[in-house]
């Protein structure tokens, strides 16, 4: 059960207004990698948990502190917009600064949510949940968390750059640090994770059920080598269980596919010498067969 | 550029038809975690590589690979959908095993795809390209390529253990050591990368305009203390810079947010007194300051 | 700012599990009227709640409580799914019941999420945040909590039928009641604001501004007059300030639409006459034209 | 069955072009609230009805209508983009005030629909048929339409705040006035029903199976008390059924929820103790064993 | 402006309930290719029109026949669910017949919409308006309907295998032979148009400016030469203004691509000797440089 | 299998960055009738190929170099993007020019792909699968094939007007002319597929069983008759089969729906005379009906 308290877990001040940055700053509340995603990515994997009750607790905790973070851009982006013009095209065209602001803007801030943030990305494309993960296998979905963590923090960085205002400004630093933090957290539980388990997911499939003759191979599917220059095509394979091979020319190990016709009932393309009389089909390939034995 | 050989890369070959299974096997054609996702997520981060070219060649490799399981598990679904029934509901009703192969089986596999694969997960949702990332920066690309390889390779192994088809689990024999090879890859790559620039994604900004106070704090927004006991709370932080801090009892550090209320073109809540003259809302205030003044 | 403590609101436990029943179950979880969308819906309405702070402080009680009801709804189809059946399509085929139960399941409680809830609806389609409103007027806002409620409750009231599960009825009678309670939550912060301000959202445009005649007026564009027997057709109109009409047989009042040709850099649908010279079009009519003066 | 005349329903002609307007119009045409959702959400409550045939005539009646609203729409749009600029990047650099419109448009107006209305919304996101409802219980739907009426009418009029083009205000004001009528005719059907079964939706269910300890109480799940101060935390209900309860500290009324570990062929997160022999985990975990007692 | 009459445009009753035959009917109802598709494609193509009124006229006619037959087959379905059991899971299994219902049924025609029918698909997914397409050039949309209505005929009659009610196969019969008519409509227009403009859309794009060379070449990117032995690899092309080619081993004419590294303000992969002072990979740079030299 | 040759097909090389029309060119990468659709659906189209060889690969000829016109356009996109300015909104509201190139970007150009392509559409709304179609019927297939080859070049020579950076017209002549070939090509195919089936998909069904009364007869279903005037409303039919009759005036051949009401556990609109004891309904109506006989 969750409760709620009415200070923000940080400050959430801009200096002044600027509507077209609540555009851009939508990205980290409702884009694929904002803050919304994270929040229900660790609820959910909270709420599945299966495993020891300190990574229920841990999860539950970061996930309830992303609350609070949709919270703080949410209250952000609502200040942004409040000095949002409104006026008509026609004189607007006279100020090209004016005009620069409402082409800039996202029309549904004034139109749908009334100078509000809303649960969209800086395209204005709605969250969806596809953006997270819970697999039930922790070690997975840590990577996904580091992984979230990291485009997260990548993209707070870069709005970061686009604006000088000192309290939006203020905020991200915030964020960017708790970002840190949170690239450090899933490390940590990563690197605890692999020292049981090893490093491939999942740990616990047979390893003799697993066609090995392919399993340590970098195969060179585009010309050239330069692809062979890295870490991933030679020396001791990072679950330390083989060396990497460099296949420099790899070569097609299955059949050529030759799919059976589909049965008459799916009304495929016809196949001539099946057909089912009394259909326009079957007439052609019938008058054909007695002028000249057949329609090839 | 790209040329195509006839070929598979690995034999895809059921030893029966089995449309439920077809159905299930879809997930990791068309899913969030499926072939298509690292196909399109390899050929974007290629395309758009900034870096040093062994990376886009190595990036394009994998990508390349990647159609081809594509077109494998597509083979598969293929003709796993060769001996669907197509009886009508009365007649089947009467036996059950037709019926609940019936009933369990995607309805498109029949009606849109006529015993053809689609290109959606094992619900049926279409695949789309918000499940992919190529964000610039190759480290954290290369954390989403590990997670999707992990997830994918999950997925894979649940499905092995769903059928007992011996051309079926020969393929995913296959799949299962690719995708280790491609865990392991990745790892490669991260750890490169991260001895070059550091565990912190991105690395390019400067520590001092980050709030450093809660740099390195795991807060513990739930009550208990169970989530104090993991690598993350205490020690030194992963990216080796100071030593993690648990937080027992975080407070908010922000503000009580009051937002202004909104203008009057917005026609947001009326705010008492700020009424236009001549509107409904307006006459109410009137009326009732005449009576007492004031609408409470 | 929010803090997590581990009780649930209320018990989630079943008696036994139940795969099927789990899937049916995620409808109000995440559906389209599920408690991920009452909960983002307040959470956001709340956010940017520029009215007063009664309001506001009300929107996020409610709001926060729904997470709560999201983390009781995971949790119990978490333990619906526990005795999930894997075997494989063939000796399944041999059992009806355990083949009807792997059929009427969602494959990803499998493959995806690991016997785990999913932030879905029951047929597996993704929570999106499309599913929301928060406009910046709360009265319009209210009607749509209003109807979320309700349709919320009567989709718990039909789940509740299709069990018999004692610990899921239980769970269920206090969503029940819950949802009985918002519903005459919004009804009396409803009746409230239309004291206060009218009927008709939004109450703050002036009259004079919209098109009188047809503001009262009920149009009958079916045959037949079986529509003029309701409350909608006759009397005083809601809002008080007029009669309803019932406009038996209503006219078209507009124009008859001509559209200008689209200019040729459109490439829309070539004019006869209008063509640029050089084309595949203009030569056709050239050569009409030479011939006997024209395409028409 | 359907039959079309050629004239609109009311006039829809602009003064002049206005392209940038245009892509904010397509909000209330293909948005989660124009006029495509009513006119949907009315044809398929009508399709559906098992009420009696008075309510099904007049859903279908103002259905009916909507089709019309989505056709003068479309007509408006077509005609504002009929000025749209296509010059070059290079040269319109030069002109803001060009550039601003080429920067304001949606691109698609011009690349996909050649000057047509698209059935989007204002950033372009297509319509999708979520946005609709029809449940079957029209107390409830007769709610959602009340509540897409308040909406639409509430868009509609920020729209027109942001034009001063004589002939959009003179549609945009026969919209605002049938918005109007829309709210009263659903707010005269909800009251009809209403005073039949009762305010709470579905009225249905028998009262002695939900949970009555929470059916009338407000919980109060922020600090602070300002939410008691609404109509909604005492008096009579608005079902008149009991007296509205204030909870000023709800506490938790349910369990500390324990999952079950996943089952082997989930491949969760291993539990040690219990690893398939042979794999990567249990090695690690027997290894351990011999040496010092397990991984812990 | 559009006018309904109670009676439907054809038969449409089952002679019994079928709940499981109406999920897969949404197929063609709400579908990529269902009566919703063609429905508001025309309408859309209709209301944009520029061309001669004779189209537009045309157009608009068969999309308002295709919204009778949105509502015979909503009619349809909603009949088809009348018997739609209702038990729960435990007394149904006993049953196999009733379970296999209850499995093969979309839970939502229960759930959400109350045994109605539902704008979605056979697998519930919502209809989406990127299904359709009015571009303004009638050419190129004429060949978009002669697709639907091909795809659509093809599914009807799959569901017509699909069921042996007399009922729904009479409505079927009725939609086969008006989707022939329309696939005949269709390639008249499109006959119509291609005898004024020439075959190729668009037609108006001067032949000068495209790249001449490849304009008539079939190119074999598969190895073998089996595409070799079509009508499109020899003879004279459709649009008759050359002979098609056969490029039997197509070569790149492009470059090799090497993008520009990405200005630090973007925080790409970071460039050894341009990272900005004081961050972390900049001392890591810096530390090695003094030690040995760089990271390389 | 596939393979990759670091050439581009043709060149991708613009003369100068241009990020507004970089996001402009997004809609033929990733849009509805982008290269990812043909690229994708043609893949499909022949992995699931039941028919003759030479179509199959023919099929996969042209998938595989729709994935190089993937590459070239997502190449150039990224060279568009590298004058991307960044700078913050206050400075560049100062610069009419930089400001008009800030506003008219994609946000996500910069925030999220780091100056890279995305595959999305010109208004950032992500590419999905549901643009593809790969039936089973290749005459189906073919049309939809011709249609997404239209529409494609319609949006190419659209786009192409509006630059004019000869390196971006470059590569544009080259698409223009590979669309021209294939809808040459796919002319070509369906001449061949319609001389052996007919005109009619799917050519399969039996004449006898489709209702042959309305199989040639356009209906009129608006007022007005200038769709008469077409060649699809007299003469012979296109399959050759009969004549088009003009149907001025159609009427209604099926039914009044009238729908059964709904079961009580599905707690639908309740129907007086039918609620169940105990619930606020029947409260209602029992006191109803002592006082003066019934809710009416």
């Amino acid at each position: 059960m969750f409760y709620h308290v009415k200070e923000l877990q940080y400050n959430a001040k801009p200096e002044r207004p600027d509507p077209v940055y609540a555009k851009k700053l939508q990205e980290i509340l409702g884009g694929q990698y904002g803050e919304m995603t994270v929040m229900m990515q660790y609820l959910f994997q909270g709420f599945n948990c299966r495993a020891e009750q300190k990574y229920r607790d841990m999860i539950l905790d970061i996930g309830t502190e992303e609350i609070a973070h949709v919270e703080m851009i949410a209250t952000m982006i609502a200040q942004l917009l409040d000095g949002a013009p409104a006026k008509e095209q026609e004189e607007a065209a006279k100020d090209p600064a004016v005009e620069a602001v409402l082409g800039g803007m996202n029309p549904q801030h004034m139109i749908v949510s009334g100078l509000g943030a809303t649960p969209t990305d800086s395209v204005g494309y709605p969250w969806n949940s596809r953006y997270t993960i819970a697999s039930g296998n922790l070690l997975a979905d840590f990577r996904a968390n580091l992984n979230a963590e990291s485009q997260g923090r990548l993209q707070v960085v870069r709005l970061y750059e686009q604006t000088n205002d000192p309290g939006v400004r203020d905020m991200l630093s915030f964020l960017i640090a708790r970002d840190k933090m949170h690239q450090n957290q899933w490390m940590a539980a990563i690197e605890e994770l692999e020292q049981q388990q090893g490093e491939v997911v999942p740990s616990t499939f047979p390893k003799n059920l697993e066609k090995q003759e392919v399993a340590y191979s970098f195969m060179n599917f585009s010309e050239g080598k330069e692809s062979a220059k890295g870490r991933w095509a030679s020396g001791m394979s990072m679950d330390g269980q083989a060396e990497f091979e460099f296949d420099e020319s790899p070569k097609p190990m299955g059949q050529i596919p030759i799919l059976n016709p589909s049965p008459n009932y799916v009304h495929g393309t016809p196949i001539p010498g099946q057909l089912p009389p009394g259909t326009k089909a079957a007439e052609y390939e019938q008058q054909n067969q007695m002028n000249d034995g057949g329609p090839h």
